[in-house]
This record gives structure tokens, sequence and C-alpha cells, in this order.
């Protein structure tokens, strides 16, 4: 994963550079009813519980298909056709949100703060005491809107003092960021196979409460996303109802036997937090500035604001690092000019170090001086 | 893909065996929004399209997950909440239909017929002309629940006839059984990377008529499954709205071109009766019985009886099987009692040949002698 003579380095928030080990597991191919891959298959529904420390309170449903089929199916599948919602947004995931509300029918309010601003907690109470009706609170742990961390643990001690449910979308930051479910209480959270767990992409799964999952019979508007027949199911049967993603399960599977070789959370946590912090540090000394103040970033994706400089162009500055070997993220969800560049996949200090040098010579090419923001 | 060297011989309905050159491909990670994965994704599209001889009139849409994931989209996408369908059902698939349609609040009529059996032709043309509300027919191409091979180009002439839209689940069949968009007068058609086309699974696409999608918007009924809101961003932007499943896209491209070097669907179709020829004329030979008369049998899968012999236990069967590095399908989804044995994936005469030596060894193990079933 360095410069040119490999794959490009990918700092995007996922799909994102995997190891080589990971992807020479998909070099079989696999009977998706046979006991060799139900096995496996288990195995790795048991990993990703135990992850959560989840093992005693919740189950591990998964689902073909990117995260937002996973939310998509969470919120369709634990929130009662009569429920309502409380959502929380600070950036694109959590619009989307809305979105799949809309489309599965169910009420909902907002709770929105701007992009690079934490929720208001004050404002969460006086909206669960006001509203008795709000059955279930909605959040995304690690917005890749902006990169924000949402304060999940506050969020979570809220909305269970108000007996009220809370499912967080935790796409961008599971196996990077501690969520355990024996000290933050949650009714479901969802993750992907291509983020911090640095597998491929095609896979989601939800970690739900079981007690919750138990009463959901019939709420889900589709059949493919109904996690409820999904879970029981496979209960039943130790299979999936429909043709799983083999080879990606397979993949996910070696990505997690290195995910514990290398220490777990606290260690993929340090690992990106040194990533990030050498992004930032490099970057800031070239005069970019980041979108969010440091205690507020998570260290996930960075999101850098657009230099004032008019011979900064993001189109030709994504295309010569993209010549030099580094693939940052082109698409912008922000409402402030900005770019992306993420620090997660199996990429080290030295990828990140091969980063600042590569935009460091791609300022020069660019002819850009002024990397200083106009919004400053 | 030969004995236990080897992975095992899958001769299931696929997920199947491919090629070595096709998992190769998996072996690179790539940027989700980048030009490279861009004009890949593209260049699939195309080639799908060509398949389907479509291009002047029909468009490709890819969507994440299994096969059911594809269909319920397009069911929900291409039947207005006032549309109301007939669903010919000779199989599970066919009832699978029934189920999306009541998740997604559709109205629909049955005209079932036994497994064995393919759809009254006449009985379509009467129910049609008796309730004008039936705006679409919904039809499975090869039902890999008996391995029935229905007469899709009668059904299209009758549907089209009556001035009503037919709408195909071509899943196990697209790539190695014509259907011709230049011939056969259809709204839609699914299929997956994982059937004859020799890709893993993980993907679903339509082939859908312009004039049909352009129609559509607001008529799904989930985000996720919303098949014109994918075809109108993938339009706009020439990206997946989610995350898509890079490693199964580039899997395809690699199966795509050896597809078109192999000769396209008329020497897939050869490879894979060859393989039905062996498979069935072998096993009558031991004795077996087919479900189906060889007039309506599809070179796809095909369907045993289960042997009188008291000696004879499937799951046994299966796993002595197994051991020798053949998997047979072990689900079973037709109401006679019978066993189902696939012909698709990359595999040859000698696969087969190597299968139905397996399988004389497999009986003589068990002690079976009476192959004939009970029901003859």
């Amino acid at each position: 994963m360095s410069p040119l003579n490999q794959d490009p380095c990918l700092l995007t928030p996922g799909p994102l550079t995997t190891s080589m080990q990971t992807k020479k597991a998909m070099l079989h191919d696999w009977g998706s009813r046979d006991v060799n891959f139900i096995k496996t298959n288990q195995r790795v529904m048991t990993e990703l519980l135990n992850i959560a420390n989840g093992s005693k309170s919740h189950i591990c449903v998964p689902l073909q298909g990117s995260g937002t089929f996973i939310v998509e199916a969470v919120l369709s599948t634990l929130i009662p056709k009569k429920g309502k919602a409380l959502i929380l947004i600070n950036g694109a995931y959590g619009q989307r949100m809305v979105k799949i509300l809309q489309y599965a029918r169910r009420k909902f309010v907002k709770l929105e703060t701007p992009e690079h601003t934490t929720p208001n907690l004050y404002e969460i109470e006086i909206t669960l005491k006001n509203d008795q009706s709000i059955s279930h609170v909605l959040v995304v742990f690690c917005e890749t809107t902006s990169g924000i961390l949402n304060p999940i643990e506050e969020i979570a001690k809220i909305t269970e003092e108000n007996g009220r449910k809370l499912i967080i979308d935790a796409m961008s930051a599971f196996g990077a960021i501690e969520l355990d479910a024996r000290k933050v209480s949650f009714d479901a959270m969802m993750a992907s196979s291509n983020k911090c767990l640095e597998g491929v992409p095609g896979l989601g799964f939800a970690i739900i409460k079981q007690k919750a999952i138990e009463n959901c019979h019939g709420n889900a508007h589709t059949l493919s996303l109904d996690l409820f027949d999904q879970w029981t199911s496979m209960k039943k049967y130790n299979q999936w109802r429909f043709t799983p993603p083999t080879h990606v399960i397979f993949a996910l599977d070696a990505a997690l036997k290195q995910f514990k070789i290398e220490g777990g959370i606290s260690s993929r946590n340090a690992r990106y937090k040194e990533n990030s912090r050498i992004l930032v540090d490099g970057m800031r000394a070239l005069g970019f500035e980041t979108l969010l103040p440091d205690e507020l970033q998570a260290p996930i994706i960075v999101t850098f604001k657009i230099p004032a400089d008019k011979n900064f162009k993001f189109q030709d500055f994504y295309e010569l690092l993209s010549k030099r070997g580094y693939l940052i993220y082109p698409g912008k969800l922000t409402t402030t000019p900005s770019f992306r560049i993420g620090c997660i996949g199996k990429i080290s200090a030295k990828e990140m170090r091969g980063a600042i040098k590569a935009i460091k010579e791609t300022l020069k090419e660019m002819k850009v001086t002024n990397t200083a923001s106009n919004l400053s």
C-alpha cells in the first residue's frame, strides 16, 4: 500500500486498504449451506458480539449490503409502526436516518446541530421529557460527514434515565472506538465489514439487545431487510435466509483474526490516533486548517477547509495525489467548503508521512502558496 | 476444483465454483468513488446489458445484496402502489414473490401449478382478460426449486398481447439460457453475480426497460431498495448511492471477460448442457429417477427423487460425497422427497464424471442397492 509500485493507499472512510492476508482469504469458494461456511459465519458473529462485550445481553445479526442497508433494517425492525424516533443530526448520516424513516413511515422529530457541533444534551433531555410518545433515540457515533465524535455515553445515560431506547449508527467507529454493551445502554448498534475492522465491503451487522428483538415480529417494511426474520431463521437453522456474501465473510473472518492479534480495540485505536496525529500535525505545518477543534475530532477521518489560494482546485489536488499513490476522499458532505482525508485501514505512520510528503509536493506543483482558508 | 487436493467441487445452484482468475481479481482494494472503480463498474453494467441485447431499449441497475434483494427492489420500484400483479408460481421463488408483495402492500393474484408443471398458458390469458386491473405478470424463468424451465417466450407473448408488463426472475438462467430483449418483451429481468456468470455472491442487477423505470419515482417502499433512486443517482454521478461491494464487482468484471472468451451464452449453455447430460445419464445408470421429464429440465440444477432403499439417508450421502470432494445442494424445496445437484459454475465434463464416480462409491459404502424411488 505505498506509492505506485502497488495499489494506491486509500485515505478514505472505507472501502479502505485491507491486508493481503484478508484479501487472500477470498481465494476459495464455499457452499453457502455447507458446514464449513456455517462454522466460519458463526465464528464471525461471535467475535463481533465479543468486540462489543455483548455476548450476555445482545445478539448479532448480519445482513447483505452496505451500511445503509443495515441501518434501514434495524430502524424498521426495531421501531414499531406506532413508535416515534428522536433523531440527533449533525451530518449526512443523521439526515439519512430521516430519509429511511420517511420511507418506512415512522414518526420522528429531529434535533439538529451544526456539523461541527455535538448534540445539545440539555435539549435532548427536555425533548424527551416533553414528548412522552418518543420511543427511540437515534444517533450517529462518529459522523464521517465531518469526522466528529458524538458523546455516546452521555446520550445513552439521558436516554436510559428517561426510559427510552437508543439506536447507534456506529458504522465508522466500531472496532476502533470503544462501545461496550456492559457500560453503554443501547438497544442496537450497526456497523459494517469495511470500516475499522478492515474487511472488504458487502456486509453489515447489528448488535441488538435480545430482549429488544424478541418483540419485533411484523415490524419490518421489507422482506430483505427484516432483521427479525433473519434472526429467527439463523437461530433455527444456523443459516442465512438468502445467499450470503461468502467471500466477504471469509475476508472478515481473516480480518478479525488480525484484529485480535493486533490487540483489539485499544491497539487499533492507538494506531489510528497516531495516523490522525501525523496527518493533522503535517497538514497544519503546511498551513491547512481543520474543520473541527481537536477535542471533537475522532481519529477516523479529518475534514480540512479548502484553502483560499486560487490555484487550489480540489479535482487537480485529488488527481495529482492519486498519481503519487494516495487516494483521498473525493466526496464532500459538509456545508463548509472542505475535503476529507481518512486515517483508517491497514495503514500506519509510514503511509501517513508518505501522504504528507505527497501533499507537499502536490501543492508545489499546483503553485499553491496560501493554504489558509477564507473562512478563518 | 477436483477432489480434496483443492476446494471441494460445488454442485450447487450458486454460490458456485469460480475460476482462480475470477477470485484473484479480488486481490486489490479500490476507492469506491475513484475513476478506476467507476470505469470498471460502467464496463460491467454495459456488458450485462449487452448479454441481454438490451442496450437500445433497456438500462442496467445494480444493487448490493442477494438475489432476493434485487427481486424485491424491482417489484416495489416497478409495480405502482395502485398496480396489481399476476404471479405465476411453480416453486419456492414464485412463492417468495408473494411474500415480497405482501411486505410491499401490492395487490396480486396467483396462478399455481405443481412444481413439475409449467404454467397453463390458456389460464394466464383468461386471467388477464377477466381482470383488467392486473398491471404486471411475474414469472421465474428457471425455478431452481425443481430445475424446471418456464416457457418465457410464450408467457411474454400473451402478456404483451394483453397489454400488460412482464417481470422475469432470471436469477439462475441469465448468461446460460438466452433471454433477448429484442425478441422477448419484458419490462424488467433480475439476476445476480453468482450464478451462470460465475462470479462471487454479493451483487444483484436488473435489466429494465428505460421507458418503464422513468415513471417509477416514489414507488419503492424502502430507501436501500429504491431502484429509481439508484438509477437516477448513477446516471447523474456515475456513482453508487451507497458503498458498493467493490471486490465482488471486480470479480464479476473478470468473470465477464472469461464469459466472452468462452463464447458467450451459446458456449456456456453448451457446457452446462453437457454437464447436465453426463449427470442425468450417470445417475439414471445408477438407478436414480429425475423429478422432471427431460423436455422441462433446464441445464442448471437437476432434482432426483430420494431412493426407496432404507440405507439411503440424505445427510450421510451428503457428508460422504463431501469427503470425496463434491458438495451437492443440501437444501430441499420441493414437496416431493428429493435432492438436487447443480450443473453450473467453472466445472465441466471431468468434474461431472468425477461426481458420478464418487456417488457410485458412496452408494456402495452406504450399502444402498435400490436407488429407484417409492413414488414411481
